[in-house]
């Protein structure tokens, strides 16, 4: 058994998910030192809301770990991120949790595309990620209605997880579309549920953005306070 | 969060879009020096009403940043340009912006096409440049109607955005044909939305590009005056 | 021929199959050393019902060896094993041998999702395995419906089983949509065995598993007292 | 904009479409000198019908430039050739214009069909000319039905024409079905007109392949005389 | 004409067809020295049924040279061989001689599925060879109703017979679907022959199998003495 | 326009087809000095079916050469061969005379299934060279019901006729798949009328026969004798 979740984590997004705990130094190593962009107001807003999409959705999600820092300070390339380090050494990954992750990174796009009415570039790299895990559950977990069988090119790892081998896949253009059309039926039902969850949250996403617009970075307390805080009635 | 945007500048065509204002002396590193080259008044005709095209197609829509300069002198292997420098360092690209960027670039193709009743191997890199942004929108960005999935070769940016490692595409010829349909589906919709634009103002373009067969160079001021220009009365 | 059987395990899961009754020493080196790592009780539980459930199905299948040890002490990248050394040299692979060890290979993925109703990650190199056995018989060993043809590359072995030659695949589309068929028709055929074997068996599940997580270690002998044990009434 | 005409041209047959004005010294350099094959009367019949097809077409298209000189002098490995020097330097190719090409470049076989009832492998290159500027129209040019979408590998050339850059074509089976159709739709057609042109000249051709048996090498103003000679009523 | 004879047999099943009659030491050479292995007796049984089959099915067929040893004495990876030394320099091969090898290759296996209602991994080979003279009868030979085309990459071979050039084959996947269909029912309909065939014979195969485990090598005489005795009535 | 001929006969097959009249000198360059085969009785009769099959429908086909001598004298891997010297340095290579060779080249086999209703792997050779000619017929030279497309990958020649350059084909599966169509239809239909041929000249095949069985070589004079000949009535 390989250790699915690191390989995951090292092929992923360094954006949203699940890093450790990780002050200032680390941070400047991961993500580069803080940078003044010059953004508009629009941008910066559309930045809020996207972050605030993925921390209000991750919160709302029962088999994610909490949010522990929201913040919009560019930062190299990313112009924000949300902090969601895990609460334990997570052995097994489960098909519950893959799902959970995948509706969290699209949390963002779809903040955008309900307050905004717009969809951004800036979603790809959680639109690349979303992908990958979705594939591999489909063709290495099982975790589709295609049962337990592996769909992909056949590896040979060496006990230390590393491919030794790989035999080129032999899969036939009719499986290859069964495979896409499984994976793309986990990708719509997460993106929908990411939507429902924002729609009902929808103050809430207006209250975290704001509050991000405000302070350019929110910590895990303040963020459950402002989660768990009565909203005022219109 | 890659730079989109300075990807789809990096690789698109240096003839039409969005290069900031800069002087003569920048204009000679990029497109070469001004070339007198022997061309029919036929041909100058075509190269005007291609530019004329494409600026009045950009004046119509709302998304684009202004016109700050069109010419039909000829540098390099290019008959004429039209320059729209970002009035902001936009962060975020959206779709309406990309497809405003579409529809711009294939303005020159369909002033040929309405004036002329012809069409010119001239619209090869507006139809490539076109292409490209369509195919990232469907395959990239979930701006099509197959949602957020990454449906193209999988790649793993450095945090710089340099493509660290790129993984095969294993799209089915079924999924590959839905991605083709989409672009071809969002080429169709700017290319009639352009065709629309120019045929409303098919007396603009028959002044703007009177003016630049006469003058060869028309800046921002004189191009804006001259479509907000009353026109007379036949 | 080959000595296929050796190639199966040569190129197979290290972690359940037939491996020889081996001693600690033995199992340093293929294993690496025993190793406490930080598992949640859920974790612990996840992969002592895993490995239960390969044992009891291995039990319940005339083809399979007896199984030698489960353990859930956590080696290298592995977090279990169950041994099943071979009582004989196996010269002849049978086809019912073959699909006794698919079926054993996905009794593990099966009781995480009898028991949790969940799936994880840890099932794919099991998965990997069975597809791979599955996949052979089909191509290589003309154990399904379309008979005694070989459907792979074109490989020429030299007498000592080492491939000298090979010939890219000249299947057509549609003949290998028709191997795919015929290889998810075993491993469904398979899996559907092991669910049936385990929900027959859920108790015994139950009580090895238990035992799992008190000693860590069964022993062959220990394993068969458990499984020939009149279990109490509820 | 490429100069796409020069792109064709350099890529395309030598033997028939635009050359220059060139003389005897140029000829040699460009077909190799002069040479006497044994050539059967049948086979000079062949070359000459062959040519006066090009050249009666040619003469009977619109926007194709004059008939410059007709010759079944064999050079190198061309049996025949016609000269059609470009009137211009046309830096915009229009699509009637690539249509015209075809059309003309089809003239040689058609003749051949009709007088011999009869084809030959001297076709092969007119046949792939006229198909690759075929497919340009319809991949790189949007001159067919599926419109302004680049449909071939995607190119970034330099500012000087030069590919610096290729990415495989992404393109699915079934939109490579839709380009091939309509590329022999626009042969189809072309052949169509070529075929109707040379039946309504039928006793043009066998004027002018009467012509050129008997002296070789016809001039331009020959050539026009030819053409435009009352026929005497049979 | 290539000696398509020799190369079928360069590239074919070293076990079965057709060797020339050789002594111990040239047999050392191709298979190994004879090595005692430990076979379970249900192992040698299998072995003595399969290299029985070989040689049953080889004896009722006239296009086939006569059996001239079967043995089961395991040399280097194989169990067992059975020799068929042809009896003239055979120059042409024909099909209904390339019918009877598959036919005959096939036996073995048969003989396990007829007796042990089982099939073993042991078979891979004579599948591979099977089928490597089906597909060449079909792609190669024009033994099919696909007719006299070849339907395989282009070869050029010197004429000693070595490939000098190799083109691509530019099957389409509808023809390659047509190719498989036909190599299926080549190999369906000798692997029916074979079972038909054994099923008449069974009790000589019984009576040959129980000779080989008692004297593990028969020789010709012996093995044709023991195909025309009088079976006993039960 | 290429030398399609000279192409075409530097590709194909040494053995039947239109070698100039070469003496026993240059035959010994060729095809290797005269060898003395071991063949049984029947190998040379098939030998002299075949190549007197290849004599007789070239005699009976309009657009074919005279044949200038058939012989059975093994040379190299060559068990016989037939000699059609050109009588013209044939510069047009027609579609009448395409398809004459591929009936003529397909006469072997055809005489073969004829008189021993047997097919043999000897007219491999036979079968290469008559789809090479086929495929070029639809492919390169515009002579099938697909018009004048060139359907193969496209390649730019020297004006020496060598291929300077070779672009990947882009033919869409269901083009091929009508290629493969087209080059089918044309087999198919010489092979009828081969078929036709030999049968109408059943007695004149055995004449030739065994003519040559007795003789061994048979030159030209005697050849046209032996077909002029009256037969007796049986």
């Amino acid at each position: 058994m390989l250790n699915e979740a690191a390989i995951l984590t090292a092929r992923g997004n360094k954006k949203l998910i699940e890093m450790e705990d990780i002050d200032e130094a680390a941070l400047k190593v991961k993500l580069g030192p803080a940078k003044k962009r010059l953004q508009t107001e629009e941008d910066k807003k559309l930045t809020a809301y996207h972050e605030a999409g993925h921390a209000i959705v991750t919160f709302n999600l029962p088999h994610m770990d909490p949010v522990s820092r929201i913040s919009i300070v560019a930062r190299g390339v990313t112009l924000g991120h949300t902090q969601i380090p895990p609460t334990a050494d997570r052995t097994h990954e489960t098909k519950s949790h893959l799902l959970a992750q995948i509706t969290a990174v699209l949390g963002g796009r779809a903040a955008e595309s309900l307050v905004f009415n717009e969809l951004t570039t800036g979603a790809a790299n959680d639109i690349e990620q979303a992908t990958q895990i979705a594939r591999r559950m489909v063709v290495d977990f099982g975790m589709s209605e295609l049962g337990p069988m592996n769909l992909g090119p056949q590896v040979e790892y060496s006990e230390m997880g590393r491919a030794l081998w790989m035999e080129p896949s032999q899969l036939s253009p009719e499986m290859a579309a069964a495979v896409d059309r499984e994976v793309k039926k986990i990708i719509d039902q997460c993106s929908q549920q990411t939507f429902e969850i924002l729609k009902k949250q929808r103050r809430k996403l207006d209250l975290v953005a704001r509050n991000l617009l405000e302070k350019e970075t929110i910590e895990q307390e303040e963020f459950e306070k402002l989660m768990s805080a009565r909203l005022k009635k219109d």
